[in-house]
C-alpha cells in the first residue's frame, strides 16, 4: 500500500477533521531514543516531541507498562499501591502545599477538572487566559483556547489578556517596568469580568506561552499578576502540560522560573511518555472544598498500569539526570541557535529555555513582519526531508518549534543545527 | 503496610474526592480472566466489570500493547496504519452510514466531542438527557449527568426526560402504548427547550439506562423518540459506553435491540480492556460539517499503541465468539437470576439483557419501596466477603449491578448464584 492510499483510507476512516504535519505527511513506523524511522527505513532526529519525553520506547517505561498490564489493570475504587505511590512521588516534586494529585488521562481532562475544582472552591465562575491560548479540546477547555475560536464570540465568563510578548506586544524590550505593565493588563481583565458580573475564579497561565510562540516573560510578571488574581479572590492555575517535567531546564516546572507557587497545577503530555496520562495537583485546602460537594471518579485515571508508567517516567528522569541534561544540553543548544540567529536575518528572535526553543521568523527584521505560515511549513517540510523533525507555533504560525526529548545530546544539537543551517540557507 | 495505612496514604495523596467500593475496601493485586486476587491471596469472581471486558490481562491484548509500545508510540499528525486499520474495523461493526471513527481516550471525551460535533452540525445548542443520567465528568458532560447535580440548577440549554421505567415510572407495565407515552415525554422536553429559546441539537440516550438501574424500554420507544428528535432538527447520540461491545448479547450495540440507527455513537470503557480508549463514531455528512469549521487533535487519542489495543480487543471478541457467549451464557444467567427472584421477595424486579443485569431490591414487593443504598452496600460488601464482586446502581441506589466480563461461563454463573443465594438468605 502506498502512503497516498493510506492517506485516502485515513481520510475516510477518521474523517476530514484531522490534519498532517508537513506538506508531505510522514509515515513513521519505529522510534528509539531521539530517533524515528519511516516506512522506507529513513531515519529522523526527533526535535519536536515532549510526549516521548524520556526518549521513544524507553525500555524502563515499556517494562513497567508491560509488567503491570500482565498483572492487573483496574480502577481507583479498589485499593492499589501504584496510584498512591505515584501520587506521592509526583507531589514530592512540587513546591509548597501542592500535595494532592488527581490522576486523569489527558491534559484536556486535567484543565477541565482544574476549572471545576477552582470554581467550586472559590464559588466563582470567571476565567482569564492569554490571547491565542491553547489548553485542550473539551467544550469548556475549547472555550479557554482562544486560538481555536475561528470567529465564535468569547463566552461571557471569559476575559483574555495579552501575553507578555516583549517582541511584538504592546510593551517591548527596553521599556521600564515591563512585568508590572503586563500584569496591569491582568488587573484590567479582572475588572472587565467584574463589570460583566463575573467574579474571577481562575487565571490559567501556561508559563512557556507555547501556543503564542514561546515567551520569556519579564521576571516579575507572574508574581505581579498572581497578586492581582489573589486579591480579587481567584486562583492561579498553572498549565504545565508544555512547560513542566524538566522541559525548560533548571527546574522541574516552568512556573519555578518565575518564583511563584500556583494554587493548582495541570499536567499532561510528557507524564506517560506517550501513554494517556495527566493529572491535577493542588492543595489539601482547595480539594477539601471540592470534595464537600462532589465525588470524583475517572474510569481509567489512576489505574495501576498508568500509575506504573507515570512512576517509571519519573524514575528515568531522576536516574538518568535528565533535568541536568535539559539544563546543560539546553545551554549548548541556546548558544548554537543564537549563532544561527546571528547569521540569518530571517530569525527575528530566539526565545526559550532548556530544551524548548522558538525561532521567530520574519520577512523583515526591522518591521518584525512574520513570515507566512505556509512559508514556515515549507521550511519544516524541507527539514523533515533532511531527516530533522521540527514543528510550528505562534499567533502568526511563523515560529519554528524546537522541543526535543529530554535525552537530547550535544551531538544531536550539532545534527539539528547543521540541518537548520541547510534549510535556512535554501529559504533565504 | 496494612490496608488501613494504605487507605490513609491514599486519602492524603489523592485527596478526599475519591470513594471506595464496599464498606471494607478491597486491595486487589492480580487479575486473570474473570478472577481477581487480593493482597492476602483471596480469590474473587469479578461479576462487575465491563472495563476488563474480554477478561483481566487477556494475553492477546497485553501482547498487542507491549509489542507496539516497544516499537513506536506517537500521535495522529503522522501517518500510521494502526489507527486507520482500527477505525476501519470498528466501523465494520456499525450499521448504516456510521463509518467515521474519531478515537479519544475516555468515554467522557467521546461524549464531550459528540456534543461539540452535533452542535456545529446542527447549528443548535439544546440537549436532552434522561433523569438521573450519567455520561461522564468534563464540565459539559457533568452538565449532562443529572445524577451528579446535588442541587445545582440545570443549565438553560438542557432538558431532562423520565427514563422508560415501567416498574416505578409514570407509565407502567400492563398499560397500552407505553413506547408512545414515554416518547411523548421526549416531545414535551423538546417543546420546553424551544420555549426557553433553545433549539434541540442532541438527544443523548444510553440504551441500557444503567445509571437509572437498567431499563428494558418498550420496544418502540426509541424509534418514536428518534422521530420527534429528528423532526425537531436534532441528532440522536447513543452513549454506548455501557451498552456497547456485545454487553447486552445478541448484537454488538445496545441500540440495535431497539432497531434504530443513531446519528452519533460514543464509546469508552470496554474498548481497551482497561487501556484508556474511547471513540466517537458518526456519518461522513455530520463530520464534514464539523470539519468545515474545526480541526480535531487529541495528543494521545488514536496513538499506535492504543489503536493496537483496540484492534486486539475486537479480535478477541471475534475469535473467541464472545458475542455468542454473552447471548448464551446471558440467557442461562437470566434464567438463574429469575429463579432467585422467584424465591426472594426482596427482589422486586429483574431487568437486563445478555451479560448486564439489575436486581431491583425492595423492602415491600407491593409498594415497590426500594431498600436503602446503605442496605444494598451491606449486601454487596457481604457478597465480596463471599468472594463475589457485584456493585450498585439506580436512582435510589437499590439496584444490584451484575455485569461480568464477556468471557463469563455457566460455571461462573453457578458460582455467582450460590453466592447471591447466601447473601440474600442472610439479608432477609
Amino acid at each position: 500500500m502506498t502512503n497516498q492510499q493510506l492517506i485516502e483510507r485515513r481520510r475516510k476512516a477518521l474523517g476530514p477533521a484531522y490534519s498532517h504535519f508537513y506538506d508531505k505527511p510522514l509515515h513513521l513506523v519505529k522510534g528509539q531514543g531521539v530517533w524515528m524511522w519511516d516506512d522506507q527505513g529513513k531515519r529522523y532526529l526527533d526535535c519536536y516531541n515532549n510526549v516521548a519525553s524520556v526518549g521513544h520506547c524507553h525500555p524502563h517505561v515499556v517494562e513497567a507498562l508491560c509488567g503491570q498490564a500482565r498483572t492487573l489493570n483496574t480502577h481507583t475504587r479498589y485499593l492499589h499501591e501504584n496510584v498512591v505511590g505515584f501520587a506521592e512521588t509526583l507531589a514530592s516534586k512540587m513546591p509548597g502545599e501542592l500535595s494532592v494529585c488527581m490522576p486523569v488521562c489527558t491534559g484536556t481532562e486535567a484543565n477541565d477538572l482544574a476549572v471545576q475544582i477552582a470554581r467550586v472552591a472559590t464559588g466563582r465562575h470567571g476565567c482569564i487566559v492569554a490571547e491565542h491560548s491553547y489548553h485542550g479540546n473539551s467544550t469548556l477547555v475549547h472555550d479557554l483556547s482562544t486560538s481555536e475560536r475561528f470567529g465564535d464570540p468569547d463566552p461571557d465568563w471569559l476575559a483574555t489578556v495579552e501575553p507578555p510578548d516583549t517582541y511584538r506586544g504592546p510593551f517591548r524590550e527596553g521599556e521600564n517596568d515591563l512585568g508590572a505593565k503586563y500584569a496591569g493588563l491582568v488587573s484590567k481583565s479582572i475588572q472587565k469580568l467584574e463589570a460583566r458580573g463575573h467574579q474571577l475564579a481562575v487565571f490559567m497561565v501556561e508559563s512557556a506561552w507555547e501556543n503564542q510562540g514561546i515567551m520569556q516573560a519579564p521576571q516579575d510578571y507572574l508574581n505581579h499578576a498572581a497578586a492581582f488574581v489573589r486579591d480579587a479572590g481567584g486562583l492561579v492555575v498553572a498549565d504545565e502540560v508544555q512547560s513542566g517535567y524538566c522541559r525548560m531546564g533548571a527546574h522541574w516546572w516552568g512556573f519555578k522560573h518565575y518564583d511563584i507557587i500556583p494554587d493548582i497545577v495541570t499536567l499532561g503530555k510528557p507524564m506517560g511518555n506517550g501513554h494517556p496520562l495527566g493529572a491535577v495537583v493542588t492543595t489539601p485546602a482547595i480539594v477539601e472544598k471540592f470534595a464537600e460537594r462532589y465525588e470524583y471518579f475517572n474510569t481509567f485515571g489512576g489505574n495501576p498500569v498508568s500509575a506504573a508508567v507515570g512512576q517509571a517516567v519519573i524514575e528515568v528522569i531522576d536516574n538518568e539526570n535528565l533535568l541536568a541534561n535539559a539544563t546543560e544540553v539546553g545551554a549548548y543548544l541556546e548558544g548554537q541557535l543564537q549563532e544561527l540567529a546571528d547569521r540569518y536575518d530571517m530569525i527575528g528572535e530566539l526565545r526559550g529555555r532548556g530544551l524548548f526553543w522558538g525561532l521567530d521568523l520574519v520577512s523583515d527584521p526591522d518591521t518584525r513582519e512574520p513570515i507566512s505560515k505556509e512559508e514556515l511549513r515549507r521550511i519544516t517540510t524541507d527539514a523533515a526531508k533532511q531527516g530533522t523533525l521540527v514543528a510550528t507555533m505562534g499567533r502568526y504560525g511563523n515560529v519554528m518549534k524546537i522541543r526535543p526529548p529530554l535525552v537530547f545530546s550535544r551531538d544531536n544539537v550539532d545534527h539539528l543545527i547543521n540541518a537548520l543551517d541547510t534549510v535556512f540557507a535554501r529559504a533565504n
